[in-house]
């Protein structure tokens, strides 16, 4: 359910995980800022533009901001930050600007997040030599083993309420789950399957098709895989990671694919395929999972929507 | 985020205690439905229709039919039922139909339901002496204590990553809070205070002002209210009544309102006011609450949009 502007604003202020990141970048980058001319994409409150500010920033362009946002920058005195309620998109800056700060990721580095937006702003008022905050965005894959639960969502479509459902098995299966997985299920170590820096992505790059080879670490059958992603500050004087990880992902959800069947297979033995994610908008991305062992094919079509 | 409609789907047909109601209402009451037609306002992959039509019915109109629910029927031999993927405003039926179903409900009853969906169809298509489940809402309204979330909520904006939000407690205090609380922070009985007959109910009576009167059952502070609903199938054989209570709110939520300052209250010690709930749309409620004892008085507004 949608809860008002305000109260998403303190939510998002409240969770740690996401805001701690944007603080240390901001408050331990200090000679980044240094008279620097900032742009954020999504102020709301205005804690990051006052941070910004307090870091020795010559002016910060602060977008998506609250109603209460300006008394909120009088009573801590600041007075370079130029706020508006608008998305950046809406807006016209009459300068260039030396660094954008923007929340863009999504789940899978991308879907419902604002990548498209931050694009848009970088190419258009983003100096030559300026940074973005976080500025990369990795994804990552690993092997999992979840038959009980995949064999469980399976089973209810056989009789919901006495109704027969059955067709929807083959739906479910071809639906990418967004959810989290126990660390005891990660059968094979994880593959760096895609990486996208800001400073140079384009549209195109959004979408890709990329070969991967992992290796089973023990005897186990392979339902399908997790994707999970990372993003990173790195240049910031000491790099920033986080990490959404398979098993503990506070915020961003991972993705789990399932094969159409599970794969038995050995310690040691390398699993090989292609992973291809077409961008359509922030809100639809198709998914194409190819997999194969010696004795084992298959290609499997999912879609984000 | 929001997931695909599918997945919505499954989730609400996973959810027991959204569907089980529907379901009893359906199959043990195929008296209501024997030789009638239908409309259902939000039919999904089917489920209600098909049960619908399971208990004699002579046809059955979904609307907001997923795509999968064609197939499924057919998978049922269900041949009565008419699917439509639109909401019912953009269909024209060519008939007057017997019974409206529809899960109309919000948080507070209203709040991001469908309750304007579902009196437009009834107006347009409900036959005289037609019914609808379910048919009635009510809201209750209780004393809580809850001083200590109430300070912690308001002591965070004292300093956010070290930049002053003071500024907020003032709006924080007359946000309403879409909650549950624990059942020993309740410190009166329940008390009535708005019904609604989805029979005869008008928009205007969306909008209502209604006094109440709780008495405290021990020595506490009040530190608010908390109102939460019910709503029931009253037309069917036994009566169901669905509580989405204070300490137990599966799906709906129930609503906290602070007072400015709390009360101290002694058992026995009656607490009087009104509260008045301006409904502006499915997405914008005005809430305006009075409450008076001996020796205090206060009016609070708050929003939820």
């Amino acid at each position: 359910m949608d809860c008002n502007n305000f109260l998403n604003d303190e939510d998002i202020l409240k969770d740690q995980n996401r805001i701690q990141p944007f603080v240390n970048a901001i408050i331990r980058n200090k000679h980044l800022f240094k008279d620097k001319v900032i742009l954020d994409l999504n102020a709301g409150l205005g804690l990051l533009p006052i941070l910004i500010s307090r870091s020795g920033a010559k002016h910060i362009y602060a977008m998506k901001s609250h109603d209460h946002a300006q008394k909120i920058l009088e009573q801590n005195n600041i007075n370079n930050v130029t706020l508006n309620k608008k998305p950046i998109k809406d807006v016209e800056l009459d300068c260039k600007v030396d660094i954008i700060i923007s929340a863009w990721m999504g789940n899978m580095l991308f879907y419902h997040g604002n990548i498209l937006e931050l694009i848009a702003a970088r190419d258009k008022y983003l100096n030559k030599d300026g940074l973005i905050l976080p500025d990369k965005g990795q994804l990552y894959l690993q092997s999992i083993e979840d038959g009980e639960y995949c064999e469980q969502k399976m089973t209810f479509w056989d009789s919901v309420y006495g109704v027969n459902m059955k067709w929807m098995k083959h739906w479910v299966k071809h639906e990418p789950l967004l959810e989290s997985i126990r660390e005891n299920q990660l059968n094979s170590d994880p593959v760096l399957i895609y990486e996208v820096d800001l400073l140079k992505c384009t549209i195109e790059d959004l979408s890709f098709s990329n070969s991967y080879q992992i290796q089973i670490n023990r005897q186990d059958f392979i339902t399908g895989v997790i994707i999970w992603m990372k993003y990173s500050f790195t240049l910031t004087h000491l790099p920033i990671n986080v990490i959404m990880g398979p098993s503990k992902s506070p915020f961003w959800k991972p993705v789990i694919l399932y094969f159409n069947e599970e794969i038995p297979a050995s310690k040691g033995d390398k699993l090989k395929g292609s992973l291809a994610m077409k961008f359509n908008s922030e809100d639809l991305i198709d998914i194409k999972l190819s997999v194969h062992t010696k004795q084992y094919h298959q290609i499997q079509y999912f879609r984000l929507n």
